[in-house]
């Protein structure tokens, strides 16, 4: 996978090329339908995998009512040398500088993040700071863990009633199947398995 | 607090100008004293306060034997518009750009996160894929949230038991007067708390 570097001083989080055309007109693009939302999530993620742009994750901040494409992520960790730079991550930080605000709750009637996979860890914490009001997720972290080996951290029990409590709906599964392929083909192209040092991926040292 | 923009593209997430010229020589800074390596990050915190540029919170990666600072970060939420930007996220980014590995476990012989406060359930969800070897932190989540009413998020019970289990190390409460000192400070300068939707914090909507 091509390295891309970035200048001293920040640290710059891009999409890859063939994204940076869709979030172009992401100004343009309106998905009202739940079930499409994540149709166009999961299309996104495996154009990642197909593109061998990062790893098998894609994401999207909607405004909740309209429908209006705020902000997409695709998992740049590998590419970038980052990390953080997971699909929830990159699409709510896209969400935030298009809506000039850290708090994506303020905008509109309240906006939601679409993501393939149930988010990790991290993802979970970042969703609690971001402002939105709903998360829907595709595959779940059992699928993400037992299919590719990530180790997607020590999820607190009852998470979901840790979101509900703090003025966030969650729904699951959507097209999981669909989202499942995805993580498959990512599989069989060998992607790389890009835990921290204590995981239990094949592609760790 | 001065808001700064984005090209599109791409989010670059900068250090404050106060910080860049730390930052720029950052080849040179070696600490080997643990206790000093948290000495540093705490008046790195502080001066954030001071100048407004962002959050309470500083981090840093260091080489756990030579010392070598590989990143240093500030929590850069507000003036970046970004609700990842927390000091850990920002230390760990730079330190991946510096050592060109998303694997921060690969460098010499392994790496330290220092960060002046305990970190979130983002960070710490974070922590666990950089590859570090050992984190060290100062005040408690408890602190943050007494002081500020930041909500760190539903951390696992039994966190640093998890990441011990991922071969990550974890020694805390350093200097975490002097990190205490730093947070009310943050309190009698009326600095935002960017709590989400569902926080308990007085700056919210």
């Amino acid at each position: 996978m091509k390295k891309e570097t970035n200048q001293p001083g920040g640290v710059t989080l891009t999409m890859p090329p063939w994204l940076e055309k869709t979030s172009a007109i992401r100004n343009r693009i309106v998905i009202t339908d739940p079930e499409e939302r994540m149709r166009w999530v999961i299309g996104v993620s495996r154009q990642n995998v197909e593109c061998a742009s990062g790893g098998p994750f894609a994401a999207a901040v909607f405004e909740r009512e309209s429908g209006r494409l705020l902000g997409v992520g695709v998992n740049r960790v590998e590419p970038l040398n980052a990390s953080p730079a997971h699909a929830e991550i990159m699409a709510m930080l896209f969400a935030q500088q298009m809506a000039k605000t850290f708090d994506l709750g303020a905008v509109g009637a309240g906006s939601e993040l679409v993501t393939s996979s149930q988010p990790c860890l991290m993802c979970l914490g970042a969703v609690l700071w971001s402002g939105v009001t709903r998360l829907t997720y595709g595959a779940t972290a059992g699928d993400v863990t037992s299919i590719l080996g990530f180790d997607e951290g020590p999820l607190p029990r009852g998470w979901q009633l840790e979101l509900n409590k703090r003025g966030i709906t969650v729904a699951g599964e959507y097209l999981r199947a669909d989202a499942v392929a995805v993580l498959e083909l990512y599989k069989k192209n060998r992607g790389t398995i890009y835990n921290g040092r204590g995981g239990s991926g094949e592609g760790k040292a």
